[in-house]
């Protein structure tokens, strides 16, 4: 696929409506939502087309019903993905991935399987030339910005050479959504020490050190909430538990607040009194207002979302990927690929 | 050394009086403080006289001149951990494990360098019989207790016969100090099916699995603060990684609730009037409670503090230090060892 073809071309975007927790309802209410915004793209909604039409009109929506797509399995959240997109070929994941593999669409957008759609977007779109191993993000607020963590699920046992495309893909996307000309890029490691770190950082550092990019250095644990660099990278073994870990923190500082507030009816009048600024301070830590995480490396666009996405989140999912078509992403990470092997093997 | 000999004999603890970021003043204090508080164990401080002395007259308190050990070098938290041994010999550090080892002393409690206290426990004292590494953990408050985490530090790049060490090691300090007969021990891992991890996990699952360790399967990384096991297994890079990330959180939390409250004046007068209770939710993750962590799978007690430990965290680890002697843990982890490797030969 040729993205200068599509360059400036009104955008396809197909959106997962059986993806999430919140599936159909949030799904196809936030899609309408962001073409409502928008109206300068096209929007395809695929799924079990009764229950989306159910939706459109218990919610007193709009939509054409020609720009639904019926299928009718679904990939659930448990479901082993690989297995699942041999098994359910005709299950809204698969169906809409095939559909911008086709040339059909440009995008795809789902709150559903995380596995499930990595596995898709890689398998059935494919990577791009040069790239061994596609990655998936997060973004982690800080005091002065966000933060962004490759990779954080899509590989375990990554080799020193993934770890540095994973910065290389890293390192375009943030850059070019985020207008940072040359993000700072950190190795999460065990030291902030040249020599420190495992096996595998060991050896990345050195690839690191000698690319193109703009390498801070390992950074530690404690590094990646402060800011300190704009892209963290690490194995998608650490980079999961990392993300899970931190989510549960926020869910677990309620219920402790409680807990305290209980034992004392003061302090419960007065956590009844701050429940709004507690609240407001983790509504930063909200993922909904990130709209989703790109898989990075492939030949098109796939954005997936939080399982528990809101409206909100699956409606910044759709103008992520219109923002993503519309400043031509896959095309610059194609060229900055073809140009770091370029530079590879002039040297 | 044979640890029935010192069964019920009186615990002699040296505590590094030039461990940690407020050396010698919260070292000498509190070490003091827990002396005072059970005058069942002999307290020797080891470290720069002059300011040892001076710490215990400014703040009035009374101490045996004797039991003063001079020593003029210090290794700093930023020193290298195996080469600081080397180069600084006449260090509190290494002298104080010294005495462990000559048989002078039971245990040895700093809040300084963990690396170099980690290094100079495994090294001078040395492992126990049939432990091939050592282990150092931490605690993890959760709604219902507490989840221990090994391990964190001490060394990456683990095998999977090292992470079953780890298992056993914390399986006998949890169930003799927290009195947890048979203590749930859980894997940090990507997914809760079996078959879920990176190649260290998997292959480790299979030696829990088929161990005697009441081993509870995969945990992923939102599993640890909701408290679904007691021991929650990993290799180091993995667990420094989330410890460092994890005392970040709560740093981060409270400049944040402030950057909200700045923005707005109820905002601000809120949060000032729920400080107290968000700074008691907080209290439960403070690590002075916990009074520091062992380094387990050696031949004596070693006792590592944070570097920032109060007075209070310091005499929790001493006091930490006399429950592991008084119950002769040294000695149980030995006889479970041995009785492992016997039903090994056996099968």
């Amino acid at each position: 696929m040729d993205d200068s073809n599509t360059k400036n071309s009104k955008c396809r975007i197909v959106v997962d409506a059986m993806g999430g927790d919140y599936a159909p309802q949030n799904a196809v209410v936030g899609a309408i939502e962001a073409f409502n915004e928008m109206k300068d793209f096209d929007l395809i909604l695929i799924g079990k087309k009764d229950e989306i039409l159910n939706v459109i009109k218990s919610n007193q929506l709009s939509f054409d019903p020609d720009k639904i797509i019926h299928t009718d399995e679904i990939i659930g959240m448990g479901d082993s993905p690989t297995a699942a997109l041999k098994s359910k070929p005709n299950s809204s994941l698969v169906k809409g991935v095939q559909l911008v593999k086709d040339g059909k669409a440009d995008a795809f957008v789902s709150a559903g399987n995380t596995g499930a759609v990595s596995a898709a977007g890689t398998l059935i779109i494919g990577r791009l030339p040069g790239v061994e191993r596609p990655t998936i993000g997060t973004y982690i607020p800080n005091l002065k910005g966000i933060t962004t963590v490759f990779d954080v699920g899509a590989f375990v046992d990554s080799k020193p050479q993934h770890l540095l495309g994973y910065a290389q893909l890293a390192n375009v996307y943030i850059k070019e959504m985020y207008n940072i000309e040359s993000p700072t890029i950190g190795l999460l490691s065990v030291g902030e020490e040249n020599e420190k770190g495992n096996k595998l950082t060991k050896e990345t550092f050195e690839l690191l050190k000698n690319s193109n990019l703009n390498f801070f250095g390992n950074i530690e644990g404690g590094d990646i909430l402060t800011g300190k660099v704009n892209i963290v990278i690490c194995d998608g073994f650490v980079g999961n538990i990392l993300l899970k870990f931190g989510e549960s923190f926020l869910k677990i500082l309620k219920p402790m607040l409680k807990k305290t507030a209980d034992s004392n009816f003061f302090d419960k009048l007065k956590i009844a009194i701050s429940k709004n600024s507690v609240k407001k301070t983790f509504k930063v830590f909200d993922p909904n207002d990130y709209g989703g995480i790109p898989l990075l490396g492939i030949k098109a666009i796939v954005i997936i979302g939080h399982g528990s996405s809101s409206k909100t989140g699956i409606k910044n999912m759709v103008l992520k990927a219109r923002e993503m078509h519309n400043k031509n992403l896959v095309s610059k990470i194609e060229n900055s690929i073809k140009l770091n092997s370029q530079k590879k093997l002039d040297n």
